[in-house]
């Protein structure tokens, strides 16, 4: 992903990892609520955890919007979890799981980087303890109870052609995206990548077994032909589908290289879904240390506003401390440069991009933060770049702190944590965006204007269409959550900076009656990626050993 | 499965498992060759194990023709595995993994029942130690792959209607047999299930892991415009499939409720597939046993020739003893009664069925073997009934003994063992049905006459044609695998106990270069199953504290 990407896997190989028990007891998991999954993972049994409530404070990492540079946010992540143990918090980490779709397209690993890494990678990377598989299975198991259904004679009087509930895979598969069943004969349906499956969202929002039921039984499948609402609770799939997951909801226990507990379970990407891990994960971390440090996919307009919005309020787990990655090299990318040509000091360009930054800083205040900027310092920045950023902090009262985490693991993020520490005591003041209970549209409305800095919205006729068919069934304070471009604040991935005078475009409004929210599909974002012309997976191998190559 | 179906999940529940290094440990496995997957499963690195000659005999357990009265003949295998124990053989089991399309479809778990299960029952039933998983998306990786190197311009000038490999899931989903990609757009191409994927045939056959990648790597996907076959090594692909599969080709490690090991590796399903669990379980179970007993799926007609032809060929493994579990409901069957009207005595009936466990008898001595009948005895079968049978092995020179394991465990194998055991010391004559290198026509032919009973093959125009570029390929001398319905030696379902004057007719043969075999479809047996009108998934549940319901 960056400059220093050849010595990830290497770091990660070379690690010395302890025993997962030992990195669980170490954390208060008794040894009875450990499931160990090989030697350096291990799920756990929240039931055995006994009474402690999820006290911990929620440190929220964020970032500015992305750039194809690579901002290091997860890498970040880690490191401040390591600078916060090292410092003396009782810290977890709590991250979502990587999917396979990236690994093999572009992206590679998603476990931080250098020395700032969640190990052990490749297992982590690949597979990991099965979470995601036991999603897919549960999501088409569903599926084919649908059709089916269908085929056994139709007793609900499903409309074929109201059926929103799709198959998912983890894998990049563009000629998945639209299919038609029965060799053409059949109805036309696709497939989702299984971080966009509603499934993932029902896990990563379900409090308990108990809950993770009720939601399954309320995913919305279709409609009947007067217009009803089919779910999978009238299907009779969702017991079946929560034994397929019946181990997928425990959280997943693993270690940093530095040795601090981490929390990886869940994983709904932040463009398409809501993008961030479990919700059991968070209240665990919660219940075990006074600081958990967690991330939210992509720019803050999309994982913090959904973080805050959405999961903040179904998991009453508001943040306590927000912080915000930057680098020079998005700042310049955002300011004008391309990719290619990001060599070479630029302030000019760095102070271009400022505006980018600068609108996440607004963002984070509306919702009640100050947030705490993370300027992750690449081999290749000048110091005068990084002054231009530290200069900007410092005139408008923003704290900023110079990451190095990558090189040199929680030093390079001491004085992060030495401010995020500083914040620790306060008592948030968070407030949504928009209003508990405000309307679909209204919600919207409010993301875009005061999130994005947009103009206003517009909804295409099948996106209005849908919009009073949720009115009609009551689901339209449902909270929204939505499906755009990570790169603009816009719903054009080339508006970079900090677009004015848009209108985003909402083409379907789609309601997850199980996940408990309304997607909203915005510009081209696609709820299946491709893969590119020469994917990541054609450089991987595996040696005689089972060591492997190109995973990184 | 059977009447006493209602115990065998209560009966799995309460059995007292030992901790997994505990069954490691006596069975030989040195603790750093044990990944322990939760508290009872663990994976082998056979790297780790040392030295040892796979040297174990093998113990083959088959079938006469399975009807859906079911028949129990993993539940013999396992407690033949356990009254070997209990004798003071030094016994491992090898079983194949359960797939998760028959537990939501019809059939409900797969791992023994009674007094002679595996455990634990649940995990082993769902997801496991993830192998099917791992299959699939290797499988799918491939697919998309293929998919995507048509969409980048297509340098290899692959020919879009050539293309035979499928995408594959772990579901009964019958809407996915045939698909047209791109919303009708696109080619033409379906899902089969993971069972009958080439990915689980090449993990089934593979010796290690240079054998694996150097299998997937000669996976033929389709051909070029100009007839030359296009491979998953071409795409590039293999590196990251063998990847995929790293863990998914160690052995997983469980035990018997009586504690004897029990490795339960792979699962293709003998109709469709070659039907036996991994060639890696088997050895790795031969250096570590003295005694292995395994299990080929079906009839002795599909699973155990696909053992012997095949199997015991590729991975130099050919069986020491066959056994044959019958029963007085399938023989029933076979002579004329209803499964609706299996009540009563009614040795008439029983003894019109004996022809088709004649002719199983007389198949595996053809192979070389003199078959052990086991007698499953059931608590609805009559004295007289099971005599009918009996006095048919005095008669015939056939060893039989009545098995009565799912009620009594290893005590009720006892006799069985006996037999077994007193064979032990033989040295096997193994001979296949075709010898080594005849032309695939050949094979097809003296399996229906030889094993069958069949008068001929008829092949379909397409599987001519396909015959004819075999060749043309140089591929004709690989083994073939004949996808066959199990319930009749012939392709109709319908014809059961020992039909006669029938020919078989091949409607394809798709060359699977990457396992090492042609796979011939007759009749209409199905890759991808459907669900039954009323799922065995409608009634199944998981309660809050993690139990679950409707999985026997």
């Amino acid at each position: 992903m960056n400059n220093e990407a050849l010595d990830d896997a290497s770091i990660a190989a070379t690690a010395h990892l302890k025993p997962i028990a030992e990195i669980a007891a170490a954390a208060g998991v008794p040894d009875e609520a450990l499931e160990p999954y090989g030697r350096h993972q291990g799920k756990i049994d929240v039931a055995c955890l006994g009474g402690g409530e999820p006290t911990g404070a929620v440190v929220l990492v964020s970032a500015m919007s992305p750039t194809p540079a690579g901002e290091g946010k997860s890498t970040v992540t880690v490191g401040l979890g390591d600078a916060l143990a090292a410092a003396g918090h009782r810290t977890m980490i709590a991250l979502r799981e990587p999917s396979l779709g990236p690994v093999f397209g572009l992206k590679g690993g998603a476990t931080g980087g250098g020395n700032a890494q969640i190990v052990p990678m490749v297992s982590i990377n690949l597979h990991f303890t099965g979470d995601f598989h036991a999603i897919t299975s549960a999501n088409n198991l569903l599926a084919a109870m649908v059709d089916n259904h269908l085929h056994h004679g139709n007793a609900l009087d499903l409309d074929p052609e109201s059926i929103s509930f799709k198959r998912v895979l983890d894998v990049n598969d563009r000629a998945l995206r639209r299919i038609r069943l029965d060799s053409g004969g059949g109805r036309e349906t696709g497939f989702d990548i299984t971080a966009a499956s509603e499934v993932m969202a029902v896990l990563c929002l379900a409090r308990d077994m108990g809950d993770l039921k009720a939601r399954l039984g309320r995913i919305t499948v279709g409609f009947t032909r007067s217009g009803l609402p089919v779910t999978a609770g009238d299907l009779e799939a969702s017991g079946a589908m929560a034994m397929l997951l019946r181990d997928a909801l425990k959280p997943n226990l693993v270690q940093t290289i530095a040795g601090t507990p981490a929390l990886v379970h869940g994983g709904p990407f932040a463009n398409i879904a809501h993008g961030c891990n479990s919700a059991i994960a968070t209240d665990t971390a919660r219940r075990l240390a006074d600081v958990v440090v967690t991330e939210a996919g992509f720019g803050a307009d999309l994982g913090a506003e959904k973080f805050l919005d959405i999961k903040a309020r179904a998991a009453d787990c508001a943040p306590t401390v927000v912080v915000l990655v930057a680098t020079v090299r998005a700042l310049k990318m955002h300011g004008g440069r391309d990719k290619a040509d990001l060599a070479g000091s630029d302030p000019t360009a760095v102070a271009a991009g400022l505006p980018n930054l600068a609108r996440h800083v607004r963002n984070v205040r509306r919702y009640g933060y100050e947030p705490v900027v993370a300027l992750n310092r690449f081999g290749t920045d000048g110091d005068e770049e990084l002054a231009v950023v530290e200069n900007y902090c410092a005139d408008n009262g923003v704290r900023c702190a110079i990451t190095e985490v990558h090189a040199r693991g929680a030093a390079g993020g001491a004085e992060l944590a030495r401010h995020v520490g500083a914040l620790l005591g306060q008592t948030p003041s968070y407030r949504g965006i928009y209003p508990p209970g405000a309307d679909v549209e209204e919600q919207i409305e409010a993301i875009v204007r005061q999130v994005y800095g947009g103009d206003g919205v517009e909804f295409a006729p099948e996106a209005r269409a849908q919009l009073e068919r949720i009115r009609a069934h009551g689901w339209e304070r449902l909270p929204v959550c939505i499906a755009k471009t990570q790169y603009s604040f816009s719903d054009d991935p080339s508006l970079l900076g900090a677009p004015s005078g848009f209108t985003v475009r909402v083409r379907e409004l789609v309601p997850k009656t199980g996940a408990g929210f309304v997607v909203a599909l915005t510009g081209t974002v696609m709820t299946m990626p491709g893969l590119p012309a020469a994917p990541a997976a054609e450089r991987m191998d595996v040696h005689d050993d089972g060591t492997v190559a190109g995973l990184f």
